[in-house]
């Protein structure tokens, strides 16, 4: 009613939105335009106005950083640029220049998302009072009405429910917290191109966790389409009633014997394996005790949390601190001490071997969330546990017996994902038959869920598959990662040190980052998003880059420059700045002793001369024959052998016989079923 | 070292396991047997052995209820008979005819499940004192040696934890609720039918939640390998880093239009968006009390559990009891009805509307959960809350505007699924634009996964529309089952009563229910799995059919056959019995109110001539030629248009331009790649 008559009043005196039909001005308002995410369609659709045209572009300058989001005022003058309707203001762009911009910039960012929160909560509140004369939202410019929506429910008796969330979601503008998704479409053919909203703006991927770049593999989509075609979509139900097939147990296997580990189980995500594990094995292990690493993902602190056990958390990576903890507690209280292999957000890795010794001395089990590591580390991609014996792993080939004694004999239990080098859904656990069965026989998310569909699950196995018998992939991935730091380093560009593949960024304030991100967006086709608390602590706000082996050489030399551009454009302080100032967040810190990479010369095929060539521009990436044979006969039991065209078939002429490329099957014959 | 010295002495007093590889015995043991699969591959194996075969088969009659179980013993005779090594013996299957024999069953299948229990503790136990001298593992036949590997651990200083895991599973073992999970491979060119872990072996479903057998259909799987090609497999992050694409907010606008609510937001399960979204709430509304429905789903009660607040639980569908419990409360007081649409193990309906009346009136939140029924119910597919206001969503069409005053209009939070009627994987909720915006800004169990791949969400998308534009499988699922539920009727089979699509059988009691589904699938190629405690309560456990629009007429008269000669066979209780002994689950009550189905022969278009006509053996299912050109078309912005081969092309024979069928796609022409 309310949003109505508002509505009424903006189209009686607007011809556009007089002309409008009211569904498509929602659709328009919620959402975003597809060349400048931060944007509304509606806004962009408000520039052409002659009224609000101007308008905007008014509040634009006044506000310094613009509109919506610096992108957002970026994005809003090259709007008018394109189109040439208003000279090109003077804009943020060369007020970045300034010395004082980016304080000032960030100043302005906080405001705006204040004023935004502020302006909403106002709206609400009017818009309960008295819909029809909501002046609040008249005063917007190019403010969606239909956001007043959310105050239609207030006149409910008791408590104010939609108050309550747009206060909640205050806060987090407040905090600058507030996340604005982009919409980013990778593509396959392309790798690692994605395209933005627009099918036709293209930009470089370089935060996506599909590591290796399995994702578009070719013997995995093959291998999907063939079960698509096979299975179908869904699972049809949970692994109890109708769920189970095939090829979620043979991933399971797959997935014990690369961790030589008696058993593994499948979950919707590693986030429900790490939370349902955890949660089932506090709370059934009498008076239970975690240790926790202070840096631990959120999926293992919900999951400890809803175990109602009780949680120590130790320093990260403090073998001293965990010991002083562990001493606390009589041998025979259940223990679980829970760490990472790679800590995501800064690049550290773990002391496994250290904290199997004191979880032997002091009679505690170890979990061991390997989601950063499975399938980029290792001889056969099994992970960090795995990458510490090389020799031993290596020469037992791919056979699932554990070898004793080594770290990943040692570790209790290891979780994993499928989602991110493996390219493809789902996370497990693995560890001995009896504890796998018990969580399976107990853990609530795991029992009362629909499985994954047979299509990720083969997908995810070819994956697998595919990188137990291949190097070169995860060798040319940290080849890469080398360059990228290396040229970084030479830039005075601030890499948080570590050994691991991941190529953290400081930049040290939340709206510089976000700022940085933005601006690497829409001026350099660059997408790597800013990484703000509460994901890594206030002050540590940084860019976190992701390289894959089908980065190629010219696309990393374009990134670093790139960077380096939009470093001296914000002012962003250097690696030299940091050190000036004492260091932070382990850039910069005197006397530190250098960090060297676990992937050595050795491993990366440099000493003797088997490293893979990193790629220049035009190159295909090598797809190793010999795994996709494996990977094919590893799935001829229930997909049957790969028919590869003969070569009379493959002699007809192109066009007649085979659909044209990228899409690779023949069009499904709907019709005829009809 | 146990395990191995174990195994050494096995060994060497057997020509086969001296003969075969330590690896290939630990996949047999742990591994399945593909026709028989509550028998492992060993002792599959070791029935062809001349001295365990003769013991397998002696201890097997000793045990009256077979080796492993009631299927196990019932394949264990088949094995026999098939290869013809031994006797047929006079097993269980004719035991079974006996009139005491249901009980003995049971009773055999308790003492069976306790006696494996407590023989693995033994020796697990005696495993880590003297492992090389491990008497209880060598006098169980066929017992697997490598399950001596639990033990392994327990030389571990402080808790056991190995022997914890143990006794946990044993207690499963005891009160007969450990899960055996089925291999059943959905075939999606001969939906209902699946394959057993032998990809020969073929049996009818009648258990699997794809509801509607949208997980085959053409234009869904078209959808998803045009998606796969463009997209490729995971979606490699996040929502917020990499992972947010327009497949998903697409797949978001759908479903907002589907619930005509202004917002939706997709999580990897309903379980996980039911226990986010309840948590997120619980814990953030300051004294929030929910008031939960005590029939609802796991994840709900999961929720509400891990948000720490107060939770009230009232009658199944009462709502006296609920007003009277909302009364205790100030109007001030935040509070959230959860509850369900369709309850999926009796079949019950909740009452909305009432319970939106009673929301109103003391100013509660409602939290409907629709997983059965999205897609299933409604002209639209939207639910039960849309099938309640029917003229007024059929007469608004595909308008995303709410109706006012509806039903679903009053519901406040929606949640649904997309891995039932709708074939996909996912889950989602809908509602208020800040609402949404809030459990998007603060579910951990939302922000810190890896969001789900894009082709996916084309097919569930796919799925949703097709289904927004075609109303038959809706009237033919519906039509089917109270062809089923007549027939059933007919047969003294005790059908729980309900309003829904759900048709529960009740048995009365978990081991003769487990055995119903054993023999079932064993002499009838029929799926159904048994539901037992804890999923219902003691004494009211049950098969749990359902029935798709892609069954037939023949196989609906051939299970109802297959149902009532296992009833006898295994002299389960039919619905007179119930009646006789006063009633129970709802089957039998005196003087009960005739129930309803939901869908009335209006909706089903009885009334007016236009119902689908139910398919018959050989017939393919209908596929709705403007229902996939919508489909079709609201891809094109991503995916371009579908080129349907031209009639030249069309001309040229098959099997020189198409790839054969199931494969609907050439073969990657990987080879070239490498």
């Amino acid at each position: 009613m309310d949003k109505l008559s508002s509505l009424a009043k903006f189209k009686a005196s607007c011809p556009f939105l007089g002309r409008t039909k009211t569904s498509t001005l929602r659709t328009l308002c919620t959402s975003s335009s597809p060349r400048y995410p931060s944007l509304s369609k509606l806004t962009e659709k408000a520039t052409e106005c002659p009224v609000m045209g101007p308008a905007l572009q008014l509040r634009s300058h006044q506000m310094v950083a613009g509109y919506a989001s610096v992108a957002g005022n970026a994005e809003f003058n090259k709007i008018h640029q394109q189109k040439g309707v208003f000279p090109v203001p003077t804009g943020s762009a060369d007020m970045q220049k300034c010395p004082h911009a980016a304080k000032a910039l960030a100043a302005a960012r906080m405001a705006e998302d204040l004023a935004k929160a502020k302006e909403k909560k106002a709206k609400a509140a009017e818009a309960a009072r008295a819909p029809s004369t909501s002046k609040a939202a008249a005063a917007a410019p190019a403010a969606c009405p239909f956001h007043a929506e959310s105050a239609s429910k207030a006149a409910k008796v008791g408590f104010d429910y939609e108050q309550f969330y747009v206060n909640e979601l205050e806060k987090k503008h407040q905090d600058a917290s507030y996340r604005y998704f982009n919409n980013i479409n990778r593509m396959a053919s392309k790798f690692p191109i994605a395209h933005t909203g627009n099918p036709k703006d293209e930009v470089e991927v370089w935060c996506a966790n599909d590591y290796l770049g399995m994702g578009n593999n070719p013997v995995v989509l093959e291998t999907m389409h063939r079960t698509l075609d096979t299975y179908g979509h869904g699972a049809g139900g949970t692994r109890n009633i109708a769920g189970n097939t095939g090829m979620h147990l043979a991933l399971e296997e797959e997935l014990a014997s690369l961790h030589r580990k008696p058993s593994a189980l499948v979950f919707s995500s590693c986030y429900v394996a790490n939370d349902a594990t955890l949660a089932t094995l506090g709370s059934k292990l009498p008076g239970c005790v975690y240790f926790s690493d202070s840096m631990n993902h959120a999926s293992m602190i919900q999951g400890m949390r809803h175990s109602n056990a009780k949680r120590v958390i130790f320093k990260h990576n403090d073998l001293e601190d965990l010991e002083a903890k562990l001493q606390q507690y009589p041998k025979e209280t259940p223990k679980i001490i829970a760490f990472e292999s790679v800590y995501s957000m800064c690049g550290s890795i773990g002391p496994i071997k250290e904290i199997c010794d004191l979880a032997e001395q002091y009679g505690a089990l170890t979990f061991l969330d390997e989601v950063h590591a499975v399938g980029l580390y290792g001889p056969r991609g099994a992970g960090v546990a795995e990458h510490l014996d090389w020799q031993a792993h290596k020469r037992a080939g791919q056979s699932p017996e554990p070898i004793k004694g080594s770290v990943m004999d040692r570790i209790d239990i290891i979780t994993g994902t499928l989602g991110k080098a493996y390219g493809a859904i789902g996370g497990y656990i693995a560890g001995s038959t009896d504890f796998v069965d018990m969580i399976r026989s107990y853990a609530s998310g795991f029992i009362f869920t629909t499985s994954l569909p047979p299509t990720n699950m083969a997908g995810a196995r070819a994956s697998i598959v595919y990188q137990k018998e291949y190097l070169g992939d995860r060798q040319l991935k940290q080849l890469n990662v080398r360059a990228l730091k290396s040229k970084f380093t030479a830039l005075d560009i601030p890499v948080v040190p570590g050994p691991s593949h991941i190529v953290p960024v400081l930049v040290g304030d939340a709206a510089l980052a976000r700022a940085a991100s933005d601006t690497l967006l829409a001026d350099h086709g660059v997408y790597v998003q800013a990484i703000n608390y509460p994901t890594v602590a206030r002050g540590e706000e940084r860019l976190r880059f992701t390289v894959t082996p089908g980065h190629n050489v010219e696309q990393i030399a374009r990134l670093a420059t790139a960077v380096d551009t939009v470093f001296t454009q914000l002012s962003i302080p250097r690696a030299s700045e940091w050190a000036a100032r004492g260091g932070r967040a382990g850039v910069g810190i005197p006397d530190a002793k250098p960090v060297e990479p676990i992937w050595s010369d050795e491993h990366l095929g440099i000493t003797d001369g088997t490293a893979p060539r990193q790629l220049h521009a035009g190159e295909k990436r090598h797809i190793d024959p010999r795994a996709v044979r494996v990977v094919r006969e590893r799935f001829e039991d229930l997909l049957g052998p790969v028919e590869t065209p003969t070569p009379a078939k493959a002699a007809v002429p192109q066009g007649m016989t085979m659909p044209a490329p990228p899409v690779m099957h023949a069009p499904t014959p709907i019709a005829a079923a009809a």
